[in-house]
């Protein structure tokens, strides 16, 4: 498989949030590293340590970015022990992150994309902290890597068994976005049209957009990242519902 | 009138918050469009579907920044229904919107300025989705302009009959900001000196700056927007007077 | 003392927070200055006013960012008033800032480092505003020097009274970041290994890493800016110990 020239774009996903300078410093480091990096944040609130939300998130991403594009993401419960650094190519771009299910849509499948293990005491990217592998190991690799000083079959060896996300065994919300819309687990392709979704005990009727239902419906949609979403038209589902993270869904 | 070049700088106003993808994956699309595209965001915390307090916020960076400027702005509550996407030079930049009052500021005013409907169906930019128009729509035009690939005039047809935000009635605050100043809608034209402010039942004295009351006073002053403020010296004066957005304001 | 050449990057770190236009407008000016800069944020929730919390996170930055790194912070309560504006040399980077001891971290200590009090008369930059020099003073000033048509030893004279911070009395809690770890002010140096930690009523062991402890446990360490914290394993430590920024410290 022929690779792309990593593009000289980074993203950053990370639990960090904005009230500390953690994603600031990720930044510097990267820019120590390759200064002409184009470092653009995809999402820093994601809920802290929630993988599951972090693999949706960095899955709306696939098809996103310019080919080329490396994409960093830290959720990482285990930092400071010894789970591995993950580094994958795939949908044309390059997947930096812990061994701990987070970078699932970039795990290679068949034959599509490929997974390699940092070596991280031969790239000399050991960690000087045990709280903040972001801007130890992860901010230095994508900066190597942006610079085109390190390549990616480089970073160590090909593996085949990264940890993988339990498999959701029925239909819920995974996260609540800023406007109070439940977003589910539900891929577009299990929506039939006329279909009814349930949820917190009531039966919401889908509906093409946020602007087909009167004010104050709760209505179900598929939305841009192609998942079932439960909105209220000009208000807000979660408070409306008393529904939120976790929440079962049944469709009918 | 001749037309500056796009500088290929471009912002982005949304109400899209910090809490989800959205804002990253338009960056991704934008650079997808015109990789050494440099886009700084202006604001992502418009309270939800809040039009007037996007429009003061746009209205906030005529001037600020370099000619050629294309800003994005996107809140947009009929997302999804039939409305029209607006194009607008104005203030030696380019501006990108739903056709919703939004970009009230970039508005032609007698000569100055133009104003196109983009013809999405032409330019190939119909929505893929219902609900994130910022992603289908309006980043991939902005990428496209930034790249001189697609003409300011080759967007689509001239209009002159934009949707408007309903003027304001009265005076009143129009949102409270990060420290708890109540910012108004009174421009510093009217602000006479020696005048009374009237809010909340309270008269609030002018004064000059911030540090020229007591600490836990309460004043009012011209902000740096040229726009009336009430604000509480090294306090919070939206909890001080317990009052917020659209809380109406006297002048004496 | 030989001075490198601005990298042409700058970073912002202020108390404005996410919720208005202000970073944005102050990327704008930037622009205007010096349009290829390239702006990297630090950090923008610095608590409203909270001198020490602005002046730790500058800190954590010394040695995070390239050669010649413009690093602009703004946290400015006398914002209006007379104060002077700062520009400093130190660690191989530029500082500019208010004189209220927000730049501790970057003044001149013995021979290391450099410090200039900024002329805005002469270089015409006196303010437009009384409440935002951030957009009046500080980011053209960056904007000049990162463009090197204003050289850092052009900026004013050289001066050796900067504001400093009152000396920090007692080992407490600086502040609380996002994952409700509390911050202290206690250098890595000061902890001895065996120790235990007085926070609160309770006593604190001492381990390497979050993973070093049972789920829920609350423990000490040395963060990534080697300084002492306190966690709780898979959980909020300031939610759980009742503490917060100025919560004592005893090490025992």
């Amino acid at each position: 498989m022929q690779l792309p020239r990593p593009s000289g774009l980074i993203t950053l996903l990370t639990d960090f949030g904005a009230r500390d300078p953690y994603v600031g410093i990720m930044k510097g480091i990267i820019k120590r590293h390759h200064a002409r990096a184009d470092v653009v944040d995809l999402c820093h609130e994601v809920p802290p340590q929630a993988l599951r939300v972090g693999a949706l998130f960095l899955g709306a991403a696939v098809g996103r970015f310019p080919t080329g594009t490396i994409h960093v993401a830290v959720v990482d419960p285990g930092v400071g022990t010894a789970r591995r650094f993950l580094c994958a190519y795939r949908h044309e771009c390059f997947w930096v992150g812990p061994d701990n299910g987070l970078l699932e849509p970039a795990l290679p499948a068949g034959e599509a994309g490929e997974l390699r293990a940092v070596d991280a005491k031969a790239l000399q990217l050991e960690p000087q902290s045990a709280t903040f592998h972001g801007r130890d190991v992860f901010a230095p690799l994508a900066g190597l890597l942006a610079s085109q000083r390190l390549g990616f079959r480089a970073v160590g060896p090909r593996i085949d068994d990264p940890v993988r996300l339990p498999a959701s065994t029925r239909a819920e919300v995974v996260c609540v976005d800023r406007f109070g819309n439940l977003i589910t687990n539900v891929a577009a392709s299990r929506v039939a049209p006329g279909i009814t979704v349930g949820i917190a005990g009531r039966k919401i009727p889908l509906r093409a957009t946020y602007a087909d239902g009167r004010p104050g419906e709760i209505i179900a949609l598929v939305n841009s990242f192609d998942l079932l979403e439960i909105a209220q038209c000009q208000g807000d589902a979660s408070q409306a519902l008393g529904a939120g993270a976790g929440a079962a869904v049944e469709l009918e």
